[in-house]
């Protein structure tokens, strides 16, 4: 499986090197993202793609000054929603109307019963749910990167209130989950690249229940 | 890009055939889920793939009865740790200088970090951020589902503490998270498939900060 050749290459590279990955392969990674499949397919987050260097400068800063962040050529940040509210999930459920041209009484009552639930949740329930949304499409943006020979670095080791604050992602209603320096690793300055990668066995990983 | 043809090709199905999957390609689809990366490399879960009719039964019973829990070919629960434990930390650190050949410092360093920090913080929070990561694993099974050209239906709505009762996964300390059946579409009987494929267009998902 040509696929699992590429996951094997990859890594989470800790140094890179500064070299711009073209637009053709950014806007591949993004849109693997963007089809990400999400829980009732609300998509309850947003990506920041970061080039500006001061910006990444002051997000290295919160970021326990990896430089991945600054050496790599696009910085992603993936922002997830804070909470559900009515707005968001209507906004969602016209576009589905509004795509496939017609209202749907069973998708209605489905409507009802997220617009009855999620927003009258604790807000900090819902950040959490909406989180674990963004972390399938930050793991769709990893493997598609590896997919075109990209290399990028998955980083929660971060101050996530200091980035919400440098983006002004509270205003936005948003709240940085994960960070993904999108690059190329610089090999010679890397004491990762060498080593092998380390995975569970897949016995200790699967139980079959046959 | 091949793999966003198969992505766009994929879908949830509402409805599958019953037909069997091919032992190499579960193979892959774990493998992919096995080589996902996760926060400090600890793989906080693991994963169950059931085949047994009877067992499917009685999950999908606490599932608003998905038929697609029981007419796939393997389903598979991923279930996170409830807590990040002292063995826990340790076993996977011990297990990277196994495979490594040697001890470093600054590893060692960074396990005693996390043995002062994980062990001593809520489970609950340590469960959520497990789940996470539980999830990375998950999205890289949907895409290497697709990739085989595999249905596979991401599946949050189902009861957890039933699954778990279900499953013993308490005891071992593990709580499920999210379900994948994996299997063949019934096109005939499934109102979804020829419905187009609905995401919020790339000017609401993305931010471009140059």
């Amino acid at each position: 499986m040509e696929l699992l050749d590429k996951l094997k290459w990859r890594y989470a590279a800790k140094a890179m090197n500064g070299e711009k990955v073209s637009q053709k392969k950014i806007d591949n990674i993004i849109e693997t993202a963007r089809l990400a499949p999400t829980s009732s397919g609300l998509q309850p987050f947003e990506i920041l793609v970061i080039t500006n260097q001061e910006i990444k400068e002051q997000i290295k800063s919160v970021s326990w000054n990896q430089s991945m962040i600054t050496d790599c050529s696009h910085l992603l940040v993936f922002a997830a929603w804070d909470t559900y509210t009515e707005e968001r999930i209507n906004k969602m459920f016209d576009l589905v109307n509004e795509v496939r041209g017609f209202k749907n009484e069973g998708w209605e009552a489905y409507r009802q019963k997220l617009l009855s639930f999620y927003p009258q949740q604790d807000p900090e329930i819902n950040f959490n749910h909406a989180a674990k949304q963004a972390y399938i499409a930050f793991s769709a943006a990893i493997i598609a990167a590896a997919y075109e020979g990209v290399d990028s670095t998955p980083i929660e080791g971060f101050e996530p209130e200091a980035v919400d604050k440098i983006l002004k992602l509270r205003e936005k209603g948003l709240r940085s989950c994960v960070l993904l320096p999108i690059g190329y690793r610089d090999a010679e300055n890397d004491w990762l690249v060498n080593l092998p990668k380390v995975r569970k066995s897949t016995e200790d990983l699967v139980t079959e229940i046959a």
